[in-house]
C-alpha cells in the first residue's frame, strides 16, 4: 500500500537488519534487503513490511505478493518459503514500531499561534468562521463554509460546497464536493485496536485515511475512524445520523442511510441503497448487499445477500425475527392471546 | 407557520408562477398568486406553501388552511378541490428549492474574524470563555457562563444563569433561564431527513428551531436538532443524560428524565414526569403519556397511556415483557430450572 | 472525604447552625459544632456534612465515622445515636446548597481573553496547538500535545507524553503520563443526578474527579464524568472506543477494553482485564470481576464472578443466553429446523 505523505511523513525506507534491530527479532533473510513500506498482510506489496499475530489457529489472508513478514513462531507455518521473516514474541506490536520509524504523523507536529495555517490553500470564495482551524497543507475549496472551533488536521482536502459544522474535527481525511458534516462529527481519529506488548497492551497506530465521496453528510458527533492501512471509506449520497460509530477499514457504497446509534465494526461493506435503522449494530467483517434493509435495533454476525431485510439480535431473517417475537409472547402469555 | 428571521433571513415572498418556475412544476392555479411562507401540509397556514409526497397510499394530515401544495401525481386526489396545485415528480425537493429561495440560513454567511460578534448582546453579568464564538444577533443573559470554545450561532437568544459547557455549539434556539448544556452538546442542528431529488438523494433543510425552556439540563456529547417546519421543544426541568439523540419536532413536556443513550424519533411526544431507562429508542411519531416509565434498553413502537411502564424489544407492558423473558429461561434450560 | 481545592475553591467551615439556617432545617445537635467537609454517608469522616435521602425504606451504608446527617423523618432510624442532624424535607437539596456554601467549582469563574492562563504551567516541551485554552493553575507534562481547540479546566493535571485530541474538553480531573484522548472526548463533566428540591427536580452538583491512570485511552466523542464526591477512575492500560458514557463513581481496573457505545451507570466496579463487547450497558451499582467478557449487546444487572462470560438482555452466561436463542428460534420455526 501507499501510505498518504500528505497525513504521514516519510522518514526513508529501513533495510531488514535495521527492522531487526529496532524490534529485537530474529531475522530469517537479507540483513540489506530494502524495506520500503507498510501494509497489512492481506495487501502487502513488494517492499511492504507486513505482520502475522495471534495464535496461529486461523489461516490468514496473505498477498501473493507480500515478501516481508514479522511473525510469531504460531504463525511461521503460514508464511511463503521464499519470504524474508523476522521472528518476534509481540509481532504487531513491532511491526507498530518499525512503522512509526518510516512515517510520522503529521498532525502531533502541528504547532504555531496561526490559526489558518499560511502553509494551508483557503479558497478565496470559502469561508473560514472565527475560532476555525486550519493545518499546514490543507485545502478548502470554493464556496465552501468552515464552521465557528472547528479543527482541520495538516494535509486535509475539503472539496467545494461544503459546510463543515460547528467543533467538528477533520483529520487525515480526502472529502469531496458537496459534503455536509454537522457540529461536533469527528473525522479521521485514530481507530479502536489493541495490541499486545511486552509492557501490556497498547494502541495500535493507523495510517489509512478516510474518503468521503461527494454529497456525503455526516451527522452531529458522529465518528468516522480511518483505515489501519487502507482507507475508510463512504460513497456518494450516502447519509449518517447524529452519533453513529463507523471503524477502521468499513467501506460503504453510494446512498447508504444510517440512523442515529448506528455502530459499523472494522472492515464491514455495505452495498449501495442500503437502509440501517437507528441503533444498528455490525459485527467486523460482515459483508450486507445491496439494497439491503436492516430493522431499528438489529444485531447483525453474519453477510446478508441483496434486497433483504433482516432484524433482531442476533439479525436473522424479518419474518423469522417477526414469528420467534409473536411465538414466543402467545406462548409466555396464554390466557391473553388465546 | 412563522420562520423565524433570527435565524433564516427572509427573501421576499414568490408569486405562484415564480415557484412553477423555480421547481419547473406543472401550475394549476393562478400565476400570480403571491407564496408567503411556507410550512408542512398539516401545519399550513392562507399563503404558504405545502408539499405532499410520497406514493400517495396513506392518506397525509393536511391543515383545513392550507391552500398551495406541490404535488406528485399519487397524491393530487388528496388535495382539496379549491387548492392551488404545482405538479412535479419530486415533491418535497421542489418544496425545498422554493424554501431556500424565501428564506436563508443566517448560520452559513457568519463571516468576520471577531469572537464576539459586534452584533451580540452580551450582557455585563454574563461571563464568555476565552475561545468562545458568539455570532451577530445573539443575546446572553445576566449570570450566564459561556465556557471555552463554545460556538453560539446568529440569533440565539440564552437566558440568565445558564451553564453553556465547553465545546458545545448552541444554533437556531431559544434558551430559557437557568439551563444548562455540558460540554459537547450540540443544539439545533439540522435533523436527519432525506429527499428524493432528480440527481439523488438530498438532505432536507430544516426552518424550525430547539427550543429549551427554564431549568433544562442537556447531557454531554447528546444531539438535540431543531425542527423542519415547527420547532423541538423541552419543557421546564426536563433533564436529558449524556450522548442522547432527540430528532426534529419532538415534544417534551415537563420534568422529563431521560438517561444515557436515549433516542428519540422525529415528532415523538412524551409526557410530563416520564422516566426513560438507559439506551430507550422510540419509533417516529409515536405518543408517550404522562408518568411513564421505560425500561432501560427498551425500543418503543406503540403508544403508551398515561402511568403505564414498558419494557422489551418491541416494548410491551413491563409484566408482559418479564413474563415472556422468565419462561423462556424455564423452557430452554429444563434442568437448570426445573 | 477531601475536596480537591484544585477544582473546587474551599470557602471556609461553617457551624451546624449555619447549615440550619441556609437550608431552613430543624437542628437536634449543637449549633457551633463545625462542619469542616461534605461527604457520602458511606465515606463521611468526623466534621464531614452526610446526607440520607428516600423513603427510609432500604438501610443506607454509612460510615462508622460519620458524624453530621442532613435527614428526612423517614431516614431518622438509621442514625447513630450519636450524631447531629438536621431534618428537612428535600435532604439531597439541603446538602447540596450546604456544600455549595462551603466549595465553589472553579471552572465558573474562568475570565480573560488568554487562551493560555499565566496561571497554568505548560512544560517548555509540550505542544498546545492554535485554539487550545489552558485554565489557571492547569499543568502540562514534557512531550504532551494538547491538539487544537481543546477546553483544559482550571487545576487539571496532565502528564508527560500524553495526546489530548482536538475539539476535546478536560475538566477536574488528574491525568497520568502517555495517555491519549482523541477528538471530542468530554473528560470530567458533571454526572447526570436529579435530586428533587423545593421547587421541583434539580442537578446533583458533583464535587469529585476523574482519574485516568497511565496509558489509558479514550475514544472519539467519548464521557467519562467525574464522582459526585468520590472518584471516578481508570486504571492503567485501560482501553475504551468511541461514544462510550462512564458515570460519576465508576472505577475500572488496569487493561479493562471496552468497545464502542459501551454504557457504564453510575458507581459500578470492572475488574483487570475485562472485555466488553459493543454496545454493553451495565445498571448502577453492579460489580465485574476480573477477566470477564461482556458480549456484544449485553444489559447487565447483576454481579458477575472472575472470568465468567455472559451475553443477552438480561445477560447471564452465555451458554443460557445461547440456549434460549436458538431453542426460540427452533421453537417457532418448525419447518426450517426439523
Amino acid at each position: 500500500m501507499t501510505v498518504d505523505p500528505r497525513f504521514y511523513a516519510p522518514l526513508g525506507a529501513l533495510t531488514l537488519g535495521q527492522v531487526a534491530e529496532l524490534t529485537g527479532a530474529v531475522l530469517d533473510g537479507e540483513s540489506d534487503l530494502p524495506v520500503t513500506g507498510i501494509a497489512s498482510a492481506a495487501n502487502a506489496q513488494k517492499g511492504d513490511l507486513a505482520f502475522l499475530d495471534g495464535d496461529g489457529k486461523t489461516a490468514p489472508e496473505i498477498s501473493a505478493n507480500a515478501g516481508i513478514f514479522i511473525i510469531n513462531e504460531a504463525n511461521r507455518k503460514y508464511v511463503p518459503d521464499s519470504s524474508s521473516t523476522l521472528v518476534v514474541r509481540f509481532p504487531r506490536h513491532a511491526h507498530a514500531v518499525a512503522a512509526l520509524s518510516m512515517y510520522r504523523p503529521r498532525h502531533l507536529e502541528w504547532t504555531g499561534e496561526a490559526r489558518i495555517s499560511p502553509d494551508a490553500q483557503v479558497h478565496e470564495g470559502a469561508i473560514v468562521s472565527p475560532g476555525a482551524v486550519v493545518g499546514p497543507g490543507a485545502v478548502i475549496g470554493e464556496g465552501t463554509w468552515i464552521g465557528p472551533n472547528v479543527s482541520i488536521g495538516p494535509g486535509v482536502q475539503i472539496g467545494r460546497h461544503c459546510q463543515i459544522g460547528a467543533n467538528a474535527s477533520v483529520f487525515c481525511a480526502l472529502v469531496g464536493d458537496h459534503v455536509t458534516l454537522l457540529a461536533g462529527a469527528r473525522i479521521g481519529e485514530t481507530g479502536f485496536g489493541v495490541l499486545a506488548a511486552p509492557d501490556g497492551q497498547r494502541d495500535a497506530p493507523h495510517f489509512g485515511r478516510v474518503i468521503l465521496q461527494d454529497h456525503v453528510t455526516i451527522g452531529a458527533n458522529t465518528c468516522i475512524d480511518r483505515g489501519v492501512f487502507e482507507d475508510t471509506i463512504l460513497g456518494e449520497r450516502t447519509k449518517i445520523d447524529n452519533l453513529c460509530q463507523i471503524a477502521h477499514n468499513v467501506v460503504f457504497g453510494r446512498s447508504v442511510v444510517m440512523a442515529a446509534f448506528g455502530g459499523i465494526s472494522g472492515s464491514v461493506r455495505v452495498g449501495n441503497q442500503s437502509m440501517l435503522g437507528g441503533r444498528v449494530g455490525i459485527a467486523d467483517h460482515v459483508e450486507v448487499g445491496e439494497g439491503v434493509s436492516l430493522a431499528a435495533s438489529s444485531g447483525l454476525f453474519r453477510n446478508v445477500e441483496d434486497r433483504e431485510t433482516w432484524g433482531g439480535t442476533p439479525a436473522k431473517p424479518i419474518r423469522q425475527w417477526m414469528r420467534e417475537v409473536a411465538w414466543l409472547q402467545k406462548q409466555a402469555n396464554p390466557k391473553k392471546n388465546s
